[in-house]
């Protein structure tokens, strides 16, 4: 049994379900191996998007989180990258599921090597879009969906949306709170 | 047992050595997913750097590649990015571990979404690098390391190295072979 915190849940063997033992690769490096057919764990960052939309007002689009991580709290329109997406194609695709509006990319902002419960590290690609169509309400993974000026922000849910967010020019007045992540 | 292309070798749950099956999720997506314990298997594009160095002379800096992908090819210093390390960091391991230089971040080139016959895609941040030090030779996982001249470049093994080295300004002026990935 696998038992770092690194590698929690990691136990048995993707391919051919024996039991994994952590050792020591080639470079000296701890990975999770199959003791019979070989197989390595590699655990990587997840990567992410996340979206900057700004209306006329200079307002930023949030939506309100319905699931973990950091469920309850405003964050970007934002999700885990498919494999079968381009980073731009899941920009376009977050934005219409949790908010309902359509938008064409306008820009990459950045990147963003943050920490995740789930995932331990998240890469997240920032972008800034412009709406061209839809309408405004909260989809399936948010609880709520709309803008807010600069001044009337709430607690951003992870520091790689504040980041972004920074980047486009926005304040984040309020203090830092721990249960940012 | 899993059977798609996409899911080749993923055939048993991670946590508890179960067998997998496809199956669709709340937003219709396959994914295996554990028929026990209810564990499920999102696959992701695996992050990864690349490392731009030119000398005084304006040559580019290559590695051949010693291990597959694309093995007997030059291609840019680069590498997997490990879970421990932000990309510069790793931009910085790479560029010592394959060619024997120290060097600094200079710049962020871009990202680029490319095709992996590992890991199916690979998602590429490229950096525009400095050297600080060391003696340029080839490294455990490269068979040779040299600067080359923009008219005497080698095929370059992956798209993501040409758009990074475009990037940068060098000009690609072979044909673009079937062989790069």
């Amino acid at each position: 049994m696998v038992d770092s915190e690194r590698f929690k849940g990691v136990n048995f063997c993707l391919n051919c379900g024996n039991s994994l033992e952590i050792k020591h690769d080639k470079e000296g490096k701890e990975r999770p191996q199959c003791t019979k057919c070989g197989w390595i764990y590699y655990k990587n960052a997840v990567p992410a998007v996340a979206v900057v939309v700004l209306n006329e007002k200079n307002e930023i689009l949030l939506v309100k989180r319905k699931f973990p991580p950091q469920q309850d709290f405003w964050a970007l329109p934002s999700g885990y990258m498919e494999i079968w997406q381009t980073p731009e194609e899941t920009a376009v695709c977050e934005l219409q599921e949790e908010t309902g509006l359509i938008g064409d990319v306008d820009r990459f902002i950045g990147y963003y090597m943050g920490f995740s419960p789930i995932y331990e590290k998240v890469l997240s690609l920032g972008f800034k879009m412009n709406i061209t169509g839809g309408c405004l309400q909260a989809g399936d993974d948010a609880e709520d969906a709309r803008f807010f000026g600069e001044r009337d922000l709430p607690v951003i849910a992870f520091w790689s949306h504040i980041d972004f967010m920074q980047k486009c020019g926005i304040k984040i007045q309020k203090e830092t709170p721990d249960e940012i992540q």
